[in-house]
C-alpha cells in the first residue's frame, strides 16, 4: 500500500505519466490500427473508425506497451501486439453494445445506434479476425495461446453475465466470475505478453498477469459504481445504463444485501421484473448511497488496485513502474 | 469435364463415398467438437450443441480431412484442424442467422429463434475463439495465417453482402465477390490446409485452394437457386428466405436483366422497397423460372464444379480423389 498512498498524497493520480511515457509508441499503435482496419468494403473502416477514434483511453494497449518496457523489451513487436489487444477489445465493445442495445459510449452514439445491429456484429467479427492476423504475423505461438485463451474467456464471461442478469440472488462469487472473465482476463493477458516478448522468467509473467488482472477488476468495479454516480458528460456512457438493463452489479448486490424488505421489493421489481418507472433510477441512486454500497464498491476496488500495485514489487523502480503504479491508482480515483 | 460426366452417367452423385471414406475421422472430429464446446457456463454447450448437432453436412471439415488424405497425410493433426474449420463455420452461421433474423436452418429453429439474439452473438464469439485455440494448439503458423486470413475475408464478405442487399443494380461482379468471400474462401482454406499439413509442394496447395474455392462458389450458387425452388422439407431453411430479406442473388440478377419493365418494377418493389405482399414469393418463383434464371444459375454452378474437379487432375487417381470429385458433382445435383 505504501506506493499507492504516496501517489495519492502527492496529487490526484492520472494516466498522463503512462500516456506521456508511451506517446511515441501509442502513436505507432494508432497508425497501425487505422492501417489494419482498412478494407475495400468502405463500411468497415467507417464503422471501425467510429469506435476506434471515439476517444477510448487505450488502457489495454498501454498495458502491453508499458509492461514490455518494464521488462526491458526494446524491440518493435509490442506495437503490433498492442494493436491486436485493442482490436480484441474493440470487437468486444461492438458486440456488447448490440447485446445491451446501448445508445451511447464515450459520449458518442454507439455503432448500433448509427448503423443498426447488423454491421457492428459483422465488423466486430472482422476486427477480431484482424487481431489474429496481427498476432500470427508476430509469430509467437505462446502469445497466440495467451490471447486466444483470453478471447474465449471473455466470450464465456459475457454469456455468464447474460445468465446472471435480472437475478438479485446472484452471489458475489458469480458477479466476480463475470468481472474476472469479461474484463480482467484481457487486462491480464495484455500485461502478461509484455514479459513473454521480453523473454523474462515465468515469475515475471505471473506477476504481470496478477497486476493486469487485479487492475482489471478494480477498473470494472469502478465502472459499475460510476453507473450510479457519474455525471453523464464525464462518463461518456449514460448513467443508469446497467440499471436499465437489469445488470446485477456490486453496488446493487450490496444495497440489496443491506436493504430492508421495502428496498428489496424495489430491486426485485426494477432489476428482476424490469418494471421501471420514471424516478426509479433516482431512487436506485439514493438507495445505493444510503446503504453505503458505492463506498463499499470503491473500497473493494482500492483493495484490488493495491494488489495490482504490490504485484509490481519484483520489478526495478523506474519511470515505467511508477507510471504503471499511477495507472492502477487512477483506476479507482477516476470520474470517467 | 470427363470425370464429372462419368460420375453423372453412373448414378446421382452423392456425398456418401466421401462420408464413408472419412467416417472414422469424422467421428473423431465430432467428438472433439463436442469436447471443445464445453464450458462451465451451461448455456454455451446448450446453444452450441443445438447448431452443431443440427445435421449439417460437415462439408468443410470433410474437405480438410479428404484433402489431407489425398495428399498422403497420415498423422492426426487433421482432426483438430477440421474441428477448427467447423467452429469458424458454426460461429459464422450463428451470427448470420442473427443478422438475417432467420427462424429456420436445416429444418430446425435457429438459435436466435430459441434464445433471442444476445446468446448467439456471444456464443459465436466463443466458438470463434475456440477455433483459434485449436489452431494454436496445432502449432502451425502457416495454417493459422491461412485460416485467420479466411476469417477476415468471410467477415468482409458478410459486410459487403449487407451493402449490396436491396439493390437490383448490383453487378454480377459484386455478387460474385460476396460469394467468393463469404462462402468460397473457407472452402478454399479448408482444402488448402490439407496440403500444408502433408508438407506438399506449393502447386498442390494452390490446386487444392482452386478446388475448394470453385466448389464453394458452385455450392453457394446452388444454395441461392434452391431458395427459389427447393421443397422446404428438403432444404431445411425456409424457401424464399433470401427473397424476403431482399438479398440480391444470381437468380434475381438474371431474371432482372432478362425481365421486361413490368417484371423489373416487381423486383424493385419487392427487393429494393421490401414491399412484399402475399403471393409475391410465388410470383418471384414464376419469374425466375420464366426467364430461365434457375437453369442459368445451375449451368454456372456446374461450370465452377467442373473447374473444381479439373483442379484435382494433378493428384493421383484413387478413392480419395474419386470421393472428392463426386462431392463436387453432388454440390450441383443436390436438392438440399
Amino acid at each position: 500500500m505504501a506506493s499507492l498512498d504516496r501517489v495519492r498524497a502527492r496529487r490526484k493520480p492520472s494516466l498522463d505519466p503512462l500516456s506521456r511515457l508511451l506517446s511515441g509508441e501509442l502513436e505507432l499503435v494508432n497508425q497501425l490500427i487505422v492501417q489494419r482496419m482498412q478494407s475495400p468494403v468502405a463500411l468497415i473502416p467507417q464503422l471501425a473508425g467510429h469506435i476506434v477514434a471515439s476517444g477510448g483511453k487505450r488502457l489495454r494497449p498501454m498495458l502491453t506497451l508499458g509492461c514490455a518496457r518494464l521488462c526491458g523489451y526494446n524491440g518493435s513487436r509490442h506495437i503490433a501486439l498492442a494493436a491486436a489487444v485493442e482490436f480484441i477489445h474493440t470487437a468486444t465493445l461492438l458486440h456488447d453494445d448490440v447485446v445491451d442495445a446501448s445508445d451511447l459510449r464515450r459520449g458518442r452514439d454507439t455503432a448500433n445506434a448509427v448503423w443498426g445491429n447488423k454491421p457492428p456484429i459483422l465488423v466486430g467479427d472482422f476486427l477480431f479476425s484482424r487481431s489474429f492476423e496481427l498476432m500470427v504475423a508476430d509469430g509467437s505461438l505462446r502469445i497466440l495461446e495467451i490471447l486466444s485463451r483470453a478471447s474465449s474467456v471473455i466470450a464465456e464471461g459475457e454469456v455468464l453475465q447474460l445468465t446472471t442478469a435480472n437475478d438479485t440472488r446472484t452471489s458475489e462469487t458469480a458477479y466476480l466470475a463475470v468481472v474476472q472473465a469479461k474484463t480482467a482476463e484481457l487486462f491480464a493477458a495484455a500485461s502478461r505478453i509484455g514479459a513473454v516478448m521480453a523473454e523474462r522468467p515465468h515469475e515475471e509473467e505471473e506477476a504481470l498477469d496478477c497486476f493486469g488482472r487485479n487492475l482489471g477488476i478494480a477498473f470494472q468495479l469502478v465502472d459499475d459504481m460510476l453507473d450510479f454516480s457519474a455525471h453523464q458528460s464525464e462518463l461518456g456512457k449514460s448513467v443508469g445504463d446497467d440499471f436499465r438493463d437489469g445488470k446485477v452489479t456490486l453496488p446493487i448486490l450490496v444495497a440489496f444485501a443491506r436493504g430492508d424488505e421495502e428496498e428489496r421489493t424495489f430491486w426485485r421489481r426494477t432489476i428482476e421484473g424490469l418494471d421501471q418507472q420514471p424516478g426509479d433510477l433516482d431512487q436506485a441512486i439514493r438507495l445505493v448511497a444510503r446503504r453505503g454500497a458505492l463506498a463499499e464498491t470503491l473500497a473493494r476496488a482500492r483493495t484490488y488496485a493495491a494488489t495490482a500495485i504490490d504485484a509490481l514489487s519484483m520489478f526495478q523502480d523506474g519511470v515505467e513502474r511508477r507510471a504503471l503504479i499511477e495507472a492502477a491508482a487512477f483506476a479507482t480515483e477516476r470520474g470517467f
